[in-house]
């Protein structure tokens, strides 16, 4: 979905608020801005990170095309100077990311931005809206993909998406977070993402009998005979009928089937009975593919009751995140160069949740080097490193009388350039290789506390004593201001 | 987004049964699909139809490209002459939908389909995608624009919307519901729906104190002079600061002062807060707007409790629908053409809710010619109308005890025809002109009855005498089959 010019999917203050750099004369003046999130949706422990290689996409093809410019000046609000500024405009910043896959937490930057304000600002709805959008889905799929236990998930979801993009993209994210394949077509088309699918139930339908479509079908794709069973009754026509057609049409081709899709009822009751049933024809190795309004709530009681389910088809819940559809990641200003020199900034706000961490910042992760497991993150001042050679002191950044000390671990850094003075440093890897990282990650890093669904384990995100003590100091500072 | 090429962005299945109908000579063999929904989301008495302009987009440009067919071929399932007939391939189906900005109620055909069958096959996935994902969010936006009683609603969520898309289309979508506008620049570009914005707290950061942030501001737009007031504290600072830069800057320049902009604690205190020190200050016409993670009920909270509001920013809640954000709507095969007549089609399914209404159909709303009001609707054979001039008795289709006969009543079709053969018959209106159409049909023509948040009357969806013995007929010779 890339060719297509982006340039004005922007909220309409990105673009006021640069005509006013512009008109003070800051625009040339450095800030740096954080991508972060506040919690992870469904009350989870971890969230995974998703969306930098279509943000690569946008970013490295920002252009203002003459039809943007002349709508803008349509608006009649905007300097004329400003306007034949962003004829030239190309992107120019610094960017860092961390990789799409990797498990994420609160309060860590995702996503730095340091570069001239004018620009720095005018990308965030973008990069929130992207990044937004690819971590909602990809983090539900992989909560799917550990109700499953190594069960296939195929993504159904296009028909419910909420929109184009939400549906192609969303079958990125999912297959990124732990889908095996899915069956929109056009994210099989420019991602490669397997796409597959038989018959719905109009294909059924439009025959005389349930047999006679199963046959038809049959006798077209002989190596796909995968039926869908519900038409009209499960157990007593659908079934039946497909075991006919597998003896009849199938086997003489000198094909095995590959099985059934229950869409409706109760599919642990009717997955054991499918099972029970294929298994006396002689077709052990039929597949039950499931599917009917799934999420990883009903995916694991649908496997604490062993169903006899084999694949699961998710539609609606997954593509759409339907238990939480918002994944609330946020934009701030968090420096600003002032005489040469960069300044932290921060926002107070009403509600304390919503105070920042300022400063430019890089995110380490420490791993312990026996287990490998990952211990905990800490957010730094950019340039501070971690002396993995001395046991390191992480404290709880509210409670600060919660405090660990961690020793033998390796610290990592998350953030990865991806652009440097606009011209890109980094390849985005491909969608297999992305959600092979990601399960890994999510496998072999996190502990099954953190990634259980009820009360998981707060993974810790600290901050380093140096930018806690900056932070305070903002804080005692601003507040101050107001005191009465 | 209409130039895009969208051929492919469909589930894989509809291309799979295509390919079967070819093989099967049966593509030419008339069949008729509706497009229906069984329930409102959040539990509403209504929902808005939308998303006919998209639709027909589409389907007037329907065609596969050289680099489609290219990507078919290599999946290797499909027969070579079926890829040669889809170079060719042109939609020649007639088309029927309910125009945009209806009120629409649960089981009544939405749109409905009649031509080849492989081609009303193929189009499900984006009749689907496009009615289900604009319908969501027109109803979510007209609950909202219920709530606020006159207030204006700008939408805010492009940074949380579920793909580009997603953001675009989302803000057509809620504007035909009752937004008065949006921060979307992209949705002014292509829609003309009017874009606003003034400042982040990016912007206040970016000044040494948020008295110059506001005052730089005012000086390059004085006549919108609207400042966002929350970065440090409301009260102390950002009012205070807002007036003074109103009577230092904008009252000199010539201007009257535009508002404030609350985004986050106790909007209802806060906002009468406000209220007061602007009034005090002699700015009785500055608007206050206030955003944070609104919704219908939130909405109707602060105006419960007297909020002094005057325009509420709606963002990530109405973008994604957030407390129902599926509209389940379904495409079903309901007849199939056999020698030279059509045969109405049904299914059963293993859940009772999941029965369809068979048949070619139309839909007629019944209004009372004294209060103008709708009474129900009335699902009917294609071509069997409804007699305004004797009394019409109105019967549930489960509960048929349960009747009512009405009288003095007009009955309006409410399916219009879109194609005809493939060639569009029907101009789509401008989404101004939809958003009135909406108002006007939602203020005058339901019951408040129905239009309650909680528990709202259930408006009789009902089936002609006729239709209903064809569905009771169809389902007693298919269970019948399945009996032991």
């Amino acid at each position: 979905m890339n060719e297509r010019n982006l340039t004005l999917l922007t909220d309409f203050y990105e673009i006021t608020m640069a005509n006013g750099y512009f008109a003070k004369g800051k625009k040339e003046q450095t800030a740096v801005f954080d991508m972060f999130f506040r919690r992870a949706p469904d009350g989870g422990g971890y969230a995974v990170m998703a969306g930098v290689g279509p943000l690569i996409d946008y970013l490295e093809n920002l252009r203002f095309t003459d039809a943007d410019i002349a709508f803008l000046r349509n608006k009649g609000f905007f300097q004329a100077d400003f306007l034949e500024f962003l004829r030239t405009f190309r992107f120019e910043c610094d960017v860092w990311a961390i990789p799409e896959g990797t498990p994420i937490f609160p309060g860590e930057p995702l996503v730095v931005v340091k570069g001239p304000i004018l620009q720095g600002q005018f990308v965030e709805t973008m990069i929130l809206l992207t990044v937004n959008h690819q971590s909602l889905i990809a983090t539900k799929a992989n909560r799917m993909y550990q109700a499953a236990k190594g069960r296939g998930i195929l993504e159904f979801g296009s028909r419910r998406a909420q929109g184009y993009d939400g549906a192609v993209l969303g079958a990125r994210a999912a297959y990124i977070g732990g889908c095996s394949g899915t069956a929109c077509t056009m994210a099989d088309l420019r991602y490669g993402i397997p796409a597959a699918g038989t018959m719905a139930h109009s294909w059924v339908q439009s025959f005389d009998s349930e047999y006679e479509a199963f046959k038809a079908y049959a006798q077209i794709y002989p190596d796909q005979a995968l039926f869908l069973v519900d038409t009209y009754n499960v157990v007593r026509s659908g079934i039946p009928n497909a075991i006919r057609v597998f003896n009849e049409v199938v086997l003489p081709m000198g094909f095995r089937p590959k099985g059934i899709r229950l869409d409706s009822g109760d599919l642990a009751y009717l997955s054991k009975q499918a099972r029970t049933m294929l298994d006396e024809a002689g077709f052990e190795d039929a597949r039950i593919v499931a599917s009917n309004a799934l999420d990883e709530y009903i995916i694991r009681d649908l496997m604490l009751q062993g169903a006899a389910v084999d694949t699961f088809g998710v539609g609606e819940r997954l593509i759409t995140a339907c238990s939480d559809p918002i994944f609330g990641g946020v934009y701030k200003l968090v420096a600003m160069e002032k005489d040469g020199r960069l300044v932290p900034k921060i926002k107070i706000s009403e509600d304390p949740e919503k105070i920042i961490n300022p400063h430019f910042k890089q995110v380490y992760r420490l791993y312990s080097k026996g287990s490998h497991r990952a211990i905990g993150d800490v957010i730094t001042l950019f340039d501070e490193g971690i002396d993995e050679s001395r046991p390191y002191e992480l404290f709880h950044p509210d409670f600060t009388w919660k405090r660990k000390t961690v020793r033998d671990f390796e610290a990592k850094p998350l953030l990865t350039p991806v652009f440097a003075g606009g011209k890109r440093v980094y390849e985005s890897p491909g969608v297999h290789e992305i959600r092979d990282f990601c399960r890994r990650q999510v496998d072999q890093t996190l502990w099954d506390e953190v990634k259980r669904f009820e009360n998981p384990h707060r993974y810790y995100v600290d901050l380093s004593q140096k930018l806690w003590d900056i932070k305070q100091n903002l804080l005692r500072e601003e507040t101050r201001k107001y005191e009465v």
